[in-house]
């Protein structure tokens, strides 16, 4: 296995944006491009992470966005894992370059989905979820989380108010970010006034339903220092699924998938939680962003709650977590999430986040979740200058 | 890179099958991890190749399937290249095998869509192309491909009675499978009587929609060795695309992603057309097998008509070309195709495909298409020993 690292990343804004889902994919992927100081020609294939192009009839993204780069012989992929499709995709062109196939990758995910309304938008997540046991019985995404939620109340006493803490956090973060769906501040008050989405979820607990593209480019060590690109270094990919059906499961409380592909990730890279920096968590609804600190060992089962409420994962705590806003502020373009996550962590790791800056950062870790858990990806990248 | 063979290979009947998509992949990937005469525990990881999970509201068939063979933990990703979905996800298990990620993965392909009325099943086809050019203009896979037989015809007198003869023979060798769709004998007769779809293509002319999944295990030399499964091993694999849009291609009658993607096969392989003693090739209608024996370079751009009336192609002949019933009388359940493509050179070169066993092949190709071209994945296998 090759060391990798990332070239470039690139951006849209995130949010009910009014382009077609090929052309956010074209504009992000470009965009990663531009920051790579490549031609797009130097790009040997692509990995789309896309879970809902049926909405727009268009099932085999790899091919138009290669045409629009100009590269339209070079292969491109779809990979879905749901919400962690972005992660996966990452990780299948991180080893691509790693093993030695190419030494310029793109991954780029997209997601169009605002053209459709909320209910008809839930009820397409639900397909993430084991349809047949759960989304088919009305059990989507906010009720699932719910359940999460709720059981972590039980157990470790956490709070409604320690879980809008988390909204508010991510709030505050995605004002600064001038890619994110919701940047504006939020108070406390505000979520708990919020009306229950299911209980005790409310909509402000809840990431929005984003449009939005991202992508990032990898590439082999030799390639990486010939351009004055070797500033980033992949440290370690982790990857891992748990049983589909939340209730099959024993303990809610956990993702047993965040844990193992943690734990690889941590493996891989030779260092433990203690020397993440900060971190790019899957925060769909706000119990999972405590969840997930929790599951990488950042915190002791059932202590999220408390160290949100301490400010230890503030901007300018001791380990912030999603200072890009996360998927509750800075939104959730399905495909785009894992991805956007990766060019976050490039960006703030090479100092060009602007006032969202996290302060002289060197390792951080992103952790995309597909479902409840049915698949996770966790990545751990190092600042290497 | 290290050398990757293939452990097991497993498939169910292709067909109008009363069992759920997740059903189907379970049983395909049971049959495989049988075949490979392992435990489910020792897989690693799986690629799962679905394009049209949308119709059973399933998108996230990864976990289901892990959970379903026990090893709930282990992550699996979604592969989509539209049509060359389960070729794409073969190469890679290959390559996570080949880089050292993993010893032993699983590709596994399913569809499930006879459920849907032709008509519609033809609309969620159409999604592979490029729906804002073809598609959604009304130009699905029937009318690109006779544009393709059109062209070809024009250009080389290719005739439409060439093109039936390729229907017979892919129904002879289908008579003979098992597991085929169409397993039966049809006359060129049958092909010219039947209704024009798309002029010159007839309904004979066409694969049908089937249900069905197959499933191949990959491992790295050590494992296979240690197995005493070391006998197929994996020589070359080429993944490239084409413009997305037929009509915006300079030619109709060769797909360049095919041409570049056989190219990379058989330099990796160190092989020659020549070399190649039979392949399984896409030829979801009877002009794609002709194009694709063309772009593989195993007959002359033209000559491939011809081949087929002289029974160059048949499985008596000197190059057996979809000795399986390929998926115009094997059938074409999508994700599967790729998949059933390499489980039929795996049984072929093992000696074990019963009725329809080519005679002592060594080196096997498989040719797999998505859409018209913008995707194309080609893998050569060797028995070794």
């Amino acid at each position: 296995m090759r060391k990798v690292y990332v070239l470039g990343a690139g951006a849209t804004k995130y949010g009910k944006l009014p382009l077609t889902g090929r052309e956010l994919l074209a504009q992000a992927s470009l965009d990663a491009i531009h920051d790579a100081g490549i031609d797009a020609s130097h790009i040997e294939g692509a990995f789309v992470a896309n879970a809902f192009g049926m909405i727009e009839k268009q099932g085999h993204p790899g091919p138009l966005l290669m045409t629009a780069l100009g590269i339209p012989d070079k292969p491109a992929t779809t990979i879905e894992a749901a919400c962690a499709s972005g992660g996966a995709a990452f990780r299948e062109a991180y080893i691509n370059v790693a093993a030695g196939v190419a030494d310029v990758y793109l991954a780029s995910g997209v997601e169009k989905i605002t053209q459709v309304d909320t209910v008809t938008a839930t009820g397409y997540f639900s397909y993430g979820s084991d349809y047949f046991c759960e989304g088919g019985n009305g059990a989507s995404f906010p009720g699932l989380y719910a359940t999460m939620a709720r059981a972590h109340m039980q157990r470790y006493g956490t709070t409604e108010e320690q879980l809008a803490q988390v909204a508010v956090k991510n709030h505050d973060n995605a004002a600064l970010n001038p890619k994110a769906h919701l940047p504006k501040r939020i108070t406390v008050e505000d979520v708990m006034k919020s009306l229950y989405v299911a209980h005790p979820l409310k909509l402000y607990d809840a990431c929005p339903f984003s449009d939005g593209a991202s992508a990032v480019i990898v590439a082999s060590e030799e390639v990486a220092r010939r351009l004055g690109k070797a500033d980033v270094q992949v440290l370690g990919s982790g990857r891992a699924g748990s049983i589909a059906s939340l209730p099959d499961r024993g303990d809610m409380t956990s993702i047993p998938a965040a844990r193992i592909a943690g734990k690889q990730a941590f493996q891989q890279a030779g260092l433990n939680p203690g020397d993440i920096d900060f971190a790019e968590v899957h925060d769909c609804f706000t119990i999972a962003e405590l969840v997930a600190t929790e599951d990488l060992g950042f915190f002791k089962p059932g202590e999220g709650g408390k160290a949100t409420e301490q400010g230890v994962t503030a901007r300018d705590g001791a380990l912030p977590i999603n200072p890009s806003g996360g998927l509750k502020a800075k939104g959730h373009p399905v495909g785009a999430t894992g991805l956007g996550q990766i060019a976050e962590v490039v960006w703030q790791l090479r100092g060009q986040a602007g006032q969202r800056q996290v302060p002289d950062p060197e390792v951080a870790l992103t952790h995309n979740v597909g479902a409840t858990g049915g698949s996770c990806a966790v990545h751990i990248l190092r600042r290497m200058r």
